[in-house]
């Protein structure tokens, strides 16, 4: 027997069903917002990556060399390949463009609950704008993809990299330090931070300090701790902004200013932001995004970009784990003709209804209507019509509610009316 | 500047409008039909497509080796991955079981004008039913999926691989020397297997005859031409009553029986069947399939099973090909604020329509009027809004229609109804 590759996944017809529903559901949030539909292919020369990424990711990506020697790699996500496609082909559209994406993405990561090596993304880059409005209404987009797909506890956290940076000079942090601080600060690791911060030799008062500026939502507050930075100045009145538009424009209430904020990663610049569902414990993160720049660094003309990423596998893990009723996969009509001789018929009436826009099947197998019925309701059938010689004969057939178990004669010329009105 | 690996394409906006369409059209069609949608992993283990199509695949396809040594191919075609997927967990399903699919496929092709290395297929797959009526159902499905789409002019050609057996049998025609002619049969090259059979010393007479069966519609020439057989006389009679069901139950009058149809692959028994699209000229099959024998050899109990493939990029080709008008994409609202004041009222109105299922986009530039208003031009905006002060003093807005370049003043409550409503 042939297995499955190890960390993929295939997905029977209840949950595509699902997938669907979300997926359907996220693009017409999308489309509301003005953005537009983009893909591009499943795999990209080797070096898109590690031009992004650094030489480093080839250890947690599928790279292989193709017949012509090429070096190429599974997508590990699809900003990268989004901005090839703009530097490419896309760089003469107006501004500002909006482009939305779905896809499938790879990496060699060991397999674990929540954690695939092929998964699939769902996300957005806005190209052309810097504008307070334009980063507002992203975090407002990110936050009504997942609220309008129907999740109930999501947390939005909001910072900013530039006033981080701000943040790090006032208490005398060098590029080295840093280095060694994000990854803890990202995690949250606050104790270790305050470890390390000792043994760099910073005062315990500022560390005390750094650290509640760092996890505060008070504007004013951060304001007053960083330097006189013209440029940290400027993000924390955006930031400022944003928040005020979030609340009023978007009636969103429910966020976190959040300088801990970091993503991890070297080419965001500005407002970043995360979005979490506690509900999943340490693997919780939904969505991140922000400002970054990447388009200089693919040889295009520089324009100011931002965008998101959300796990699509997590976000329906997350509406499994709040209980999310998912509208069930229904079969419209079930279609069993007694006996051989009614198969032609029957089909007639089975292909009459579908192109009406219903869905029907029919038995196949030539079963008796016992065994029929059975297997209508394992379809989840919502009607069984039975097509027998004596009502046939009266240009008839027998309709069975599979719900109630009514059962009534109607005309044959009535079943597509009968069958739309229920 | 980074390029996109050879042989693979982006699409732009405009593109992916056309592509979800079509998508939806066919996923619409599969389920009206009763099928359900599955999907499997971008990859597989490569011996799952050597087992089917022998080690030559190799050549052909993308394989390579993860970082655990394994051997991978990114799946050239979704009938294996599907039927592994269905012995590993969905053997103990109800019968027939009726499966759907999209996927990206690839392979490793020279790149020319409707081949691409990575292409998308939409199929499906039968499983546990062997009556004529599942055939026919399962032929009417490939044809109203294409007829559904659009396309104006596309071929149906059945033919049968046991019929076509004994038609060798008849003329006698050992294993090895079918083996040679069954290349130039699939081509249409009859002037060449004409060649050929002289070569083998079949006599002219016998050859015209042969010929002239293989490309017949007529059963009762196929039936007097070929030996006394039961299995190839019971398939004829099966491939009779499809006929007649695709004329009266499903209205299907242009087919053709043709039994030069050898789709080219060991594992089709049976009925198969082609559609093509004369438009497209050389490389024109847009749909191949019949039924078939994988399970056994993939570790499955035994079972009757059919599907077919479309080639979606091909079918998109043919739409566009015939001019086939595509609903282009649409954006109901633009919303401009005429000023910096206007933008937190702006964002909050566009947000309101937004929420009552309205696609509504903004200036995110803090442009001019005539600016914003080539923008929402450029994005093919049904209306553009006007948010100024004076109006917004009277609480209204100025709304003007994009096609026929009439404005009016509206109150801003009645905004959504307004919009609704045209």
């Amino acid at each position: 027997m042939f297995k499955i590759p190890r960390g993929t996944r295939d997905f029977t017809p209840k949950e595509m069903n699902k997938r669907r529903c979300l997926e359907e559901c996220m693009r017409s949030t999308f489309q509301k917002f003005g953005y537009r539909e983009i893909q591009t292919p499943m795999f990209e020369n080797l070096e898109l990556f590690t031009a992004k990424s650094g030489e480093a990711i080839i250890d947690e990506i599928y790279s292989f060399k193709d017949k012509g020697d090429r070096e190429l790699a599974l997508r590990p996500e699809l900003t990268a390949p989004v901005m090839r496609f703009y530097v490419e082909k896309m760089q003469m559209e107006p501004k500002p463009l909006k482009l939305f994406y779905f896809g499938s993405c790879f990496r060699y990561d060991r397999p674990q609950k929540g954690r695939y090596r092929e998964f699939k993304q769902a996300g957005c880059e806005i190209i052309g704008t810097n504008t307070s409005e334009a980063y507002a209404e992203l975090i407002a987009l990110a936050y009504n993809l997942l609220k309008n797909a129907g999740l109930k506890d999501i947390k939005l956290n909001i910072g900013n990299l530039n006033i981080l940076t701000q943040i790090f000079k006032k208490i005398n942090i060098s590029k080295e330090q840093q280095k060694q601080l994000i990854p803890l600060i990202d995690k949250s690791l606050f104790d270790e931070v305050s470890y390390l911060l000792k043994e760099f030799g910073i005062p315990e008062k500022t560390i005390t300090e750094f650290l509640d500026v760092l996890q505060s939502s008070n504007i004013k507050k951060i304001n007053d701790f960083i330097q006189e930075d013209e440029s940290a100045k400027k993000e924390l009145s955006i930031l400022n902004e944003i928040q005020k538009l979030l609340k009023s424009s978007f009636k969103i209430n429910e966020f976190q200013i959040k300088m801990s904020i970091v993503r991890g990663l070297d080419y965001y610049k500005g407002v970043v932001f995360e979005i979490d569902a506690p509900i999943l414990g340490a693997e919780k993160q939904l969505c991140g995004g922000g400002a970054y720049e990447l388009i200089p660094l693919f040889g295009g003309k520089d324009n100011p970009s931002a965008g998101f990423a959300i796990g699509f596998d997590r976000t329906l893990l997350t509406l499994e784990t709040e209980k999310y009723e998912f509208k069930p996969f229904m079969l419209n009509v079930y279609v069993i003709p007694v006996n051989e001789d009614m198969i032609e018929k029957s089909l007639e009436i089975t292909q009459t209804i579908r192109n009406n826009g219903i869905s029907a099947d029919i038995d196949l197998l030539r079963r008796g209507i016992g065994k029929s019925l059975k297997y209508a309701s394992s379809l989840n059938a919502e009607k069984v019509m039975i097509v027998g010689p004596r009502e046939l004969k009266k240009k008839s057939v027998t309709i069975r509610d599979m719900k109630t178990g009514k059962q009534e004669l109607i005309d044959i010329k009535d079943i597509v009316s009968k069958v739309k009105n229920t």
